[in-house]
């Protein structure tokens, strides 16, 4: 089917702008754009801004675009064969039930052999010629984005503060997050506090696990993570010409195992280089594991320990049992928090990617850990996502574009909840404006996991410092509910109705808390909570050896308690039970937002060609801090009233603007507003209140097109480039309605021109480039119509076809306005016609 | 001049609903409501959804109401003489220039009397019979709407978290105080780290000040804050029968004054009293000070001390250079965070009120300290506030009504800006549905002040724990980014253009870094910075001193440096300066979002009149946490298709809904969603979708009142009701709106069945209540015309003046449905009409 445009322009009409989408076929539009200019083409006004003179294309990211030339792939090849080696040694290893220090070590070695494939397969891509970051860097510093933080103080590493534009920025992206998951898939939103008391992150894993390796200066205590410190130093050997070769060789080597290496490794790699400090030149100590989280204390007595919290997760898991409740004690149901979470990195680099203190946005999906389909999921079953699978990590292999649902069926993915969560999150990626080219969805290998996830894959997207982990997206069985419960023993469970009532046998270990209490005093109550949360079967276990011995030695997380037969009294009893109690599954898509920023403005950078110099940010308006300049040509108050006009206009629709009355050149200006993202500039010029109703130019900064309007036309031109049509779930077709829109207006002058001098109606072609072309027809009373095509429909095409078309469309319209009830200017709302619409394509196709 | 309401139902339309306001006067609309209902009403039906039936008005908060009644008044004079007695005398001593200690004690007499005044105030005041906070308290916990944080875990005082309603409330909050002051004042926002280096904060005072005084216990060092303690170590005295009377009176008196009391004040009574922990009987240490925020240490080393800021502010100071230039340069200008602020409470209470982790919005204006002046001040100077100055409290008189103009004009509030910030402030609190009867801003007394502030006004909310602070609106003066500036030698000063340039003489002392190194080392460094922040006139008194006694003895924070000629350069020159650098004032308005919604949720609870069981909370729509509730009367699935076109309808214009389709009665679930705030149910019945266009009842949570309607005409309503009118800077204008919008449809009905027995087209009165009046007229085509007055209005007009209005209006009508290019069901746009409609009142009036 044709995707097509077509646009009346009756300058007689009065002021209000009007239109209609036909019901199904979006591409199609009919509209009447007014006027009430007396003087439609002034040639004069072409050269304060014309229409389209300055067509610079701007340069399109080309990274990863050609990664499967024949060319390329060709020296790929021994790398991806070497990986394959590894990865079929592992799966080798693993069906034979090898011991797992083998398996370790051939880990290592795989990590290593993928790395260098990795980094060759960037290098060997094409690059963007005009990406230097330090541009960009400074860019984002001069124009406050953000920077970091008490730089008057001196600054702190890790730390960032967001300036008006990056608050906005990030503001907008959060708003667009909350509106993608918790609204539109009814989310509970919950805000937790970040102070967390210690027994809550012990029973989460992270008080013991969340660390860290790091070693000191043995003389000042100074301290480096032991991983960065091997790399610097490796790095520093590597350029030292009187270092041999052979070294070299084993650092090279160690370099790339270095991301596989524990304690022991990494000792071993510093004592045999026999690496120092590289402030002092002192010895350095073992790796010691330093833990990620920052301590305080509550209350004044000193003995409350706490942490800021690591992650916003936890405060989801410990309010499950009220969240359950809201939801009417039904699952599934997701509960979504955005809030700030802290990780005190031992050296933190690498700008917003790496911090110590970050905004995150989390969604805890509970579901039945029998039953993870997902209603929605026939939804987004054909979207289409660069997966690189844990299967193709081992063979070499690289990421493949798949349809999620495919992805699902074939058990690629684990199952339709993650795989939903997964196509949401490219969506959302894509509506923010992350380059497509450069995400992927990276599957972790087996090792890679903690124990109880059951699959995970990281949303990864290219950056110039590689592929960075933006977000997560984690099926995390109930392991963090069941932590909770053996915490508190608070049953955190949902409960599930049986098709029929069920018998069943409990067994159950009561404590005799008489007696306890007096052998075990305090410690009594832990081992009547021990006993409680035991099953049936253990409970007939510890039974039988109670017979048997007289004696039962209850283990504790360690501890050992001697349990004699009259300290527990075990019972038996038959019950008919009408639910299930099911410890739920957790389906958790958790996103970091500062990185994901970091990567988007990477991917909004452009530089000018033939100026490159000229630094700016292309944003998609829908997350644009601002989204018009208002510049007006001079301080000359002639213009004020225009000024006025403009702004009132801008706030009617909501749209934020920024004026720059600065007195520098109106280039400089445009300049100005494009290197903070700004998407749309409006000029006020000497021509904008000579006649009423005001012209103004808006003009895109992207492309630098400029167009003339009226200032009553601005604010629905803005709105439908900035909100609707970016708003949509689509961004392929929003970017596409933006470019067709531009491009219709691009059309409309030429239609003035070529109808003074054409002799008939059909107009034939006003305009093209490479992706779109339009056509013009104007009736003997002076509507303009403009077809406006793809270019491989319009090739398709003949002449006398869009001719046909034209014909066909133009009757309908008379037939529309000769309705007695129509009233030109007004939306032309007839049945009859938004059939004849659809007619036009179907016959003429 | 009337104020009206004119409404047309015409049957016949099409489905689109329009509407044009007329342009200046907002009170006046005409309306075609449009309808394909074949069956205009259907008798049976009523008994479904009945219009109005059920007529209940729910109670209206009566706090302080009466307050000003001679009764009230008699019992309060001798204590408003009390106070005024002290208010006086302090006047007078500080007139004289009376010893500090006298002053002191004089405020503590003076705070006793006005805590004595002000609780006889609250105590006399007619009581919301209802109000129950323990009932309020279990439905915000029962519907998590927040409740204490870790409760599995066994709950942390001063931590809670905000589950699905109180985060949307939330939520919403935030969204519209960014939008009234970020969006519409045009501020630089930005979002700072919690994590704060402790030389920022002992720079801005708070490592040396923000403290509370705590005693512990002698043997297991459990701490108490000393003045809760003495609290309620006094009121338990009280309440024993074997302390004397005496003692009772001592003990009163203490509780008096308790508020003024310092740490050796606070010594004596718990000495005098003998105190004891009340836990332990233990005796009870000196008071020491506890400093209130939560430390941390950033890094591994352990030697970067930091702290969780215990406000946002500092953040922004920080970043003044930047904000400037942002700014381009200029003042004034205001930067605003949203953000997180900690306390480390001693032993928080109260709930919401005193929390140790809250969001805060804060706003930092700098302006020139000479200009103070706000080009808006003018838009808002008719305001009207209820100021407690500090004159009124020392005269122990009760707060005033004064439009802010007039108080900035006679110096009771220091400025236009803080003035300004006042009036918006108010405008806020109104908009979230605070009760304008219970909010009040009280200025700070001068020793309550700090130091360095000018003038401080909090706006103060009454609830049921008193009159509770919840925005500080303060004139800061310079102090804050001095400090910064004497911490860094980072001077945070803006450039101001001189009339005409001005040479200057400047005096200079340079330190001799070679000498001065060799002398004191490290603190060399330290001694240059000194030397440098010295005014022109210190360096000329050290220059003085240096000559006499070939020494100086510099001192810095307390530290004295011997400096010797020979280590210091005095420079003097001339200069010729074209600007003037000055340090700019700080405007500072500061919301406590946590107490302001503590506060909106006791004024938002409602009892339903004679069922004092039923509670629910009465939102505005603009904050409230969900719109629409849908009921399906049945799970008949007959009913699904209508659920979903409601659905559609309300997404449509992004209204955010929760079904409840559970089992319960309709009135059951009516309340259930009544308690969560929801103000609009809709529900589905079936006669819903026994005709084409679907209808369904809208009822409105607060007032009961319920219509029926198309489902298409669901979303204007809506909207209207929600966004639009609640949007409006004036919130008893949205609100007489929306009684309007409900009042009018309930006269639909009545024309109809009125119009059936009507002989002529004037149907007289239609329906009324306290405010409203509705009149009918219907012309013989069918169309129908409401016009609704406000009761007053009404009341002076006789019948035959309002049978002519609807005359004349019918007149317009008919010329503009003859315009042949008008098509029925689209807006009348006709000058002539709105021109006409205007004259409906001049004319008749």
């Amino acid at each position: 089917m044709l995707s097509g445009y077509l646009i009346l322009k009756n300058i007689r009409t009065t002021q209000r702008l009007l239109r209609n989408f036909s019901s199904d076929t979006k591409f199609f539009k009919v509209e009447v754009v007014s006027s009430n200019r007396k003087t439609p083409l002034q040639p004069q006004r072409k050269s304060i801004a014309p229409r389209f003179e300055k067509k610079t294309r701007q340069k399109i990211s080309d990274y990863l675009k050609q990664m499967a030339t024949p060319e390329i792939e060709a020296q790929l090849a021994p790398l991806r064969a070497a990986v394959k080696e590894y990865g079929d040694l592992i799966r080798d290893l693993k069906a034979k039930q090898a011991p797992k220090i083998d398996i370790d070590k051939a880990v290592v070695e795989l990590k290593a052999r993928k790395k260098l494939l990795e980094e060759t397969e960037i290098a060997l891509a094409p690059k963007e010629a005009s990406f230097d970051r330090l541009k960009l860097e400074d860019l984002l510093k001069r124009r406050f984005f953000y920077d970091q933080s008490f730089a008057i103080y001196g600054g702190v590493t890790g730390l960032y503060d967001f300036g008006p534009m990056g608050c906005a920025l990030k503001a907008n992206m959060l708003q667009q997050w909350r509106k993608h998951f918790i609204l539109e898939e009814g989310m509970l939103e919950v805000d937790c506090t970040s102070l967390t008391p210690e027994p809550v992150l012990k029973a989460s894993g992270h008080v013991d696990r969340f660390a860290d390796w790091m070693v000191k200066d043995t003389k000042n205590g100074e301290c480096f993570r032991a991983d960065h410190l091997i790399k610097n130093s490796i790095e520093k050997l590597m350029n030292d010409k009187k270092v041999s070769a052979e070294v070299k060789k084993d650092g090279e080597d160690v370099l790339a195992r270095l991301e596989g290496f524990d304690d022991k490794d990494m000792h071993e790699v510093i004592t045999r280089f026999k690496f120092k400090s590289p402030i002092t030149g002192n010895d350095l100590t073992e790796p010691i594991a330093f833990n990620l989280m920052f301590p305080t204390q509550i209350g004044p007595t000193g003995d409350f320990k706490a942490f800021l919290r690591p992650e916003t997760a936890q405060g989801i898991f410990v309010n499950f049992k009220r969240l359950l409740e809201f939801n009417q004690g039904k699952l599934p149901f997701a509960a979504a928090q955005i809030g700030l979470g802290f990780r005190n990195e031992i050296s933190p680099r690498q700008g917003l990617i790496r911090v110590r203190e970050f905004t995150m946005c989390e969604i805890e999906h509970f579901v039945d850990p029998e039953d993870k389909r997902f209603p929605k999921f026939a939804k987004v079953a054909d979207e289409k996502l660069v997966l690189f699978s844990a299967c193709n990590q081992l063979d070499g292999a690289p990421a493949r574009e798949v349809a999620i649902g495919e992805a699902v069926a074939n058990k690629t993915v684990a199952n339709e909840t993650l795989g939903y969560y997964m196509a949401r999150c490219h969506q959302f990626l894509m509506k923010v404006g992350i380059d497509g080219r450069r995400l992927r969805f990276r599957q972790h290998l087996s090792n890679e996991m903690a124990h109880y996830a059951q699959d995970c894959w990281d949303a990864e997207i290219l950056t110039s410092y590689g592929w960075i982990e933006c977000v997560g997206n984690a099926d995390r069985a109930c392991y963090d509910l069941q932590q909770h419960y053996k915490a508190t023993n608070v049953k955190l469970v949902a409960e599930k109705k049986l098709p029929e009532p069920v018998d069943v046998d409990i067994v159950e270990a009561q404590a005799n808390m008489a007696l306890l209490g007096k052998k075990y005093k305090k410690e009594a109550k832990k081992i009547q909570t021990a006993l409680q949360q035991l099953t049936s079967e253990q409970v007939t276990a510890i039974e039988q050896e109670l017979l048997a011995k007289k004696l039962y030695n209850l283990d504790i997380n360690g501890e050992k308690f001697e349990l004699a037969p009259d300290l527990v009294n075990i019972k038996k009893y038959s019950k008919k039970i009408h639910v299930q109690e099911i410890t739920p599954s957790v389906i958790e898509p958790s996103y970091g937002i500062g990185r994901i920023m970091y990567a988007l403005l990477e991917h909004s950078f452009r530089q000018r060609e033939g100026d490159e110099q000229r630094t700016f940010l292309a944003f998609k308006p829908l997350v644009a801090p601002i989204k018009c300049s208002i510049l007006p040509i001079s301080a000359n108050d002639t213009l004020v009233p225009v000024m006025d006009a403009v702004k009132e206009e801008l706030s009617h629709y909501e749209l934020s603007y920024k004026v720059d009355d600065s007195s520098g050149t109106i280039g400089r200006r445009y300049a100005r507003t494009d290197e903070i993202g700004i998407p749309f500039g409006i000029t006020v010029d000497f021509e904008s209140g000579k006649t009423t109703p005001y012209t103004v130019t808006i003009r895109h900064a992207e492309t630098m097109s400029q167009i003339r309007l009226e200032v009553s036309e601005l604010g629905r031109l803005i709105s439908d480039l900035n909100i609707r049509l970016f708003d949509s779930v689509n961004p392929r077709y929003a970017q596409q309605l933006l470019e067709i829109e531009m491009f219709t207006f691009c059309s409309l002058d030429i239609v003035d021109e070529k109808a003074t001098k054409a002799s008939e109606m059909f107009l034939g072609q006003l305009y093209n480039d490479q992706k779109w072309r339009s056509f013009g027809f104007v009736t003997n009373t002076g509507v303009r119509m403009i077809l406006v095509l793809d270019a491989t429909s319009a090739a398709s095409l003949k002449d006398q076809e869009i001719r046909l078309i034209f014909k066909r469309f133009h009757g309908h319209y008379c037939n529309t306005i000769s309705n007695p009830f129509y009233e030109i200017g007004t939306p032309m709302q007839s049945k009859w016609l938004d059939e004849g619409i659809r007619d036009l394509y179907s016959t003429s196709d």
